[in-house]
């Protein structure tokens, strides 16, 4: 492979690989620059192209083009304010599912994620669920204590019911706001979910238990849910794991 | 942390941060380094300190220093060569362990790992183990076919009979040279294993199928044990993943 000078950024522990584009890369290379240990390692690829508005394409770790990740938006915000390429702190950047607003303020990122919306209800083994799109699909259910519950067995049970599988989110909600931990479909128990955090966010805010801006919880660390007109925005840290250049010698 | 330039680089898997010494790095910051998510992650740091001979300090994953790993050594030694540092393809590489020969060949590097010696023999679950000092312990049993053999079950299974557990090697033996699966102590199974493939070469050589060199394929890739006077060496690529700095902005 060429030389590809790239950033290495990470919010909650969802990290990521950010290069300048426009990039032409295959399938494989990006599976590889994302393989842990002989590649890069990274939960996906974001390219940056400085037009405008600044253009972002996002790839999965196992190299297929995908809808923008929330999480990724926002460490990819950082870099282009980082880079001087934005002129303001708040910015609109074009992704494969639209333009989305972004504020960027030091280590601290907020972006726009979507308009959260309840598709249906559903019972399974005792426990209910709210089922929330994010621009993706949500089961989220209210627990007492996240900790005492078996994510692995309960996100993997709820999959065979839908076609494409299901994100799973387990929330304790108290005056604090949400605790939660959650099931990824087809990577199983993660650190952090950006959109995950929004619709359990959105789910306790629909049930009555919380008022916008809601703090939220993951194993990860710590972020900030606020509704603004029912579009739901997502804040916190972002930061540089390190700077690199693969493909040189 | 302070500005630190780095190598990645990798054999059969096993993936090493690499940094010129002298380094004062604490256990937590070492542990931060490797970590996947929030770092750079691998499975130790190497640091390099061009005195005469050329001396390496490991450290594994966890932060804590430790008897240099054969794969690290390997890595190193290319690092030093394509560096200027070494005046020729053959060095001598001062380790925690005692000083060690090494051979640089292109992405090929050979290095000396050590003085095998069996040291028992045991049966467990039908299967029988030769016991193999390579520096750190290992037991080897020869199958038929790896892939069939249930490895995390059986590798766990002898952890209890040894304090501070051992390394166990499920080898099929051919003409073409041993085949192999490698359960790591503290890891579980793992793509390679550098003492684990010298080990299990050791024990095909001792029970009279192959004579050296004996070429060794792991889940990683393939390598090659040669022994010269008893001590063995083991060859095989060696490869950059990419070079970075760490702590920059």
């Amino acid at each position: 492979m060429r030389s590809l000078p790239f950033a290495k950024m990470q919010s909650w522990g969802n990290d990521f690989i950010i290069v300048d584009g426009p990039v032409d890369l295959s399938d494989e290379e990006i599976a590889r620059l994302c393989d842990r240990r002989f590649g890069i390692g990274a939960d996906g690829v974001l390219s940056v192209s400085y037009s405008d508005p600044i253009r972002l394409s996002y790839w999965n770790a196992d190299g297929r083009s995908a809808e923008l990740c929330g999480n990724g938006l926002r460490c990819a915000a950082r870099y282009v304010y980082d880079k001087g390429a934005a002129l303001d702190r708040n910015f609109m950047v074009q992704t494969a599912v639209g333009t989305r607003g972004v504020k960027v303020a030091g280590d601290s990122v907020e972006a726009e994620i979507g308009r959260p919306a309840e598709t249906g209800r559903l019972s399974i083994e005792g426990e209910r669920f709210r089922l929330i799109d994010v621009g993706n699909p949500h089961a989220v259910t209210i627990v007492d204590d996240p900790h005492l519950t078996d994510v692995e067995r309960v996100g993997a049970a709820l999959q065979a019911r839908f076609d494409g599988g299901i994100n799973v989110e387990f929330a304790a909600v108290s005056a604090d706001g949400v605790m939660m931990r959650v099931w990824e479909r087809g990577v199983g128990e993660t650190m952090a979910c950006g959109t995950g955090m929004v619709a359990a966010a959105f789910a306790a805010m629909e049930a009555g238990d919380l008022k916008s801006p809601i703090t939220v919880g993951v194993p990860g660390g710590t972020g900030e849910v606020r509704f603004r007109d029912g579009v739901a925005w997502l804040r916190g840290p972002v930061g540089y794991s390190f700077r690199g250049n693969v493909g040189e010698r």
